[in-house]
């Protein structure tokens, strides 16, 4: 099965947003075995609503139309598209009484227009939308099949994973065609991870083993095709196996939504250890990112921004000799950053980042040098020297630099 | 003229990555009046680069195919898009020396394969590549353009903005017609501000004025057409300056590249103020925020991220009583914060955040209720109640919480 994605919305033609819809439905697609050949994006003209539909009907076999499922007059995708199949819309009652009965609290007279969002496709399904109002629709036409979904984000996310995804595998078959895992790896370059990972293709050849460069990750899939589930889980299982047998350096979770910060939260609860931070060229971003987990606070009571060296003595008690006769930008003084604030928060771990953001170099170095310091209570303190790139600017560096410390954090709890 | 953008590579078509080349060329090319209404993305397959080029040379002015002309086997967009324009390859030897010059250092024998990186379409004109190897190309063909750009980010900003563009207003005039200018506003919902800007639009009709949600702030644009130069800076400066009387609470900036964090380093510079922070549920964000602006040490020495309680009265003195009687999400608590950090660091303004990210209620306050404090030396603290959104998640209110401190800020000091 093949598929094509439309998007529709004058927004994103123009670009003034970004369209992540399409990048989300691929990739569920591509993880269900259906190969994304064609996305077309047009504005919400309804006669290019209406060439887009046919035009992607004539070459793929699976065809989404995204967005323009509003209440008002130029939300027209529902009616374009059933003009393009040569249907009409038919309406859900049910769901209209429910839509007026939701927006009477807040409008007195709901206006009539607002009853396109309880239509659908006459002669195919209704979907559910999960948070918003809007219906979406799934039509079967000549062995082809059309989806209509909403172009809010949120709304979008939640009517592909719980309504569209599971009637395709289940009426399409697309899911017994493939089982697949992602595993994720940071601070390797992908060409070695790469490399790294041969002898695991070559002891699992049925097993398919791709990589994905993300911004702050590589994510490496395994995909399996053509085996039963018990098959597939053992020989995924076993790959993966093999291969935290040889990434020792660079692995940090198996599944989806997995991330670094995650990762190392989950592991400080596990052992009732409590961290902080002292940060330099990050300015707290360390920190916040702790902080995007929920639960944070089970691990983390507060810390430091001690971006100017007077204040790194201040707040916790660099000794000032340090930094003159090191530099701010060392070991040592990435060091006594982590060991001064894990002492004076009184927690387990302290982690120090001092290093150069750029675009300019400071005393000497250039935009992208960094140092790592990493205290656990009982251990000897470790410094780790970073060179990172720095030609996508200075929130890239800072960025590279808090991942680089949670991946320190993270070999140091494994 | 109209436009199609034409995106080309396997990742994009699969869902591995976003296509933010596309927004970025959209946005270029409507601020020029260049009107895009079909964006299309295909694969690496030769033959789909080739159909994609054609079809949209059946409907639009302007195309733009973007992507695929690396050193490798799989780049086949140049040969391709040549073919669909019945032309050829034409191979510039200058830059073709240039890179093997370049990679000799590294590379013993350049491939003779990396020769396509030099190659444009014969008959049209190369565009040369700021940052990076692969040329670009222009091509007209029957009252039509065909532009063909490089898929790395940065290269294809650096070839669009300081290549494509120049060419383009300069050949087809794009530029002549339109001036516009931007400005930006945060802490009011669109539909009030777009309301509060009327008798703008009523006494300056020739200036058309639209807003553009983003993330974390409402672009509104003023664009005058079919005028010289002088008339219409004097209409924009005349529609600008009515708005900034009207808009007082909302407005940050005008011009392209605009943050709140920029214009709020940029005023503290300014005056000579130093800014620090205590931050509890955005636990860093604040402060790192400042710190994406360059040169922000001027004006930034340090601050803390006081995310549990008993910490607000270790680091920066919070009596615990407050805490105890007003609970941590509180106006008293944001501003002992406030007053707490500016004391400590010894700076002029303090800041102060506390409240809840979610996704759990706090004290009996449901997740988006957040207290700001703001103690500015001199003169009486304040204090901000937030009833944020929380149903995109604690992220965005984490992020809401630091956009809004910043604007309060912004205010003080204006």
């Amino acid at each position: 099965m093949n598929a094509e994605i439309v998007t529709i919305g004058t927004e994103i033609a123009l670009g003034q947003i970004t369209n992540t819809n399409a990048q989300f439905l691929a990739d569920q697609l591509s993880r269900a075995g259906v190969e994304v050949r064609w996305q077309t994006t047009t504005d919400d003209e309804p006669s290019r609503i209406v060439q887009a539909t046919r035009h992607a009907l004539s070459r793929s076999d699976l065809v989404c139309v995204c967005g323009g499922l509003g209440p008002t007059a130029d939300d027209t995708t529902m009616a374009a598209v059933a003009d393009a199949l040569g249907t009409s819309l038919a309406l859900n009652d049910e769901h209209w009484q429910a839509i007026k009965q939701s927006l009477k609290p807040r409008i007195e007279d709901v206006p009539a227009e607002n009853v396109r969002q309880a239509m659908y496709l006459k002669g195919g399904q209704w979907l559910p939308n999960p948070v918003g109002m809007a219906l979406g629709a799934l039509y079967e036409h000549n062995n082809q099949v059309v989806a209509v979904l909403p172009g809010p984000p949120r709304e979008f996310k939640a009517m592909v994973t719980q309504e569209l995804m599971p009637r395709l595998n289940k009426q399409y078959g697309t899911e017994k065609a493939i089982f697949s895992r992602t595993l994720h790896f940071f601070g390797r370059p992908e060409s070695l991870l790469m490399d790294d990972l041969k002898p695991v293709m070559e002891k699992w050849p049925q097993v398919v083993i791709t990589s994905y460069v993300q911004p702050l990750e590589i994510q490496v899939r395994l995909t399996i095709h053509g085996v039963n589930e018990m098959t597939a889980k053992q020989q995924l299982d076993g790959a993966q196996a093999d291969i935290a047998k040889i990434e020792t350096g660079a692995f940090f979770g198996a599944g989806e939504g997995i991330t670094l910060a995650g990762a190392v939260v989950e592991m400080l609860k596990k052992r009732s250890l409590h961290i902080t931070a002292a940060e330099s060229l990050t300015a707290g971003m360390f920190q916040s990112t702790i902080c995007t987990v929920p639960g944070a606070s089970n691990i983390f009571d507060g810390g430091f921004v001690t971006y100017a060296a007077e204040q790194k003595e201040k707040m916790i008690g660099v000794p000032s000799a340090t930094v003159d006769e090191h530099g701010v930008v060392s070991s040592a003084t990435a060091a006594a950053m982590a060991e001064g604030c894990r002492d004076t928060v009184g927690a387990d771990i302290g982690v120090g980042l001092t290093g150069v953001a750029g675009p300019d170099a400071l005393e000497g170095q250039p935009a992208g040098t960094v140092w790592l310091g990493l205290a656990v209570k009982g251990q000897e303190t470790q410094t780790k020297l970073l060179h990172l790139l720095a030609h996508n600017g200075r929130q890239s560096v800072r960025e590279q630099a808090v991942q680089s410390a949670l991946m320190m954090v993270y070999q140091s709890l494994k």
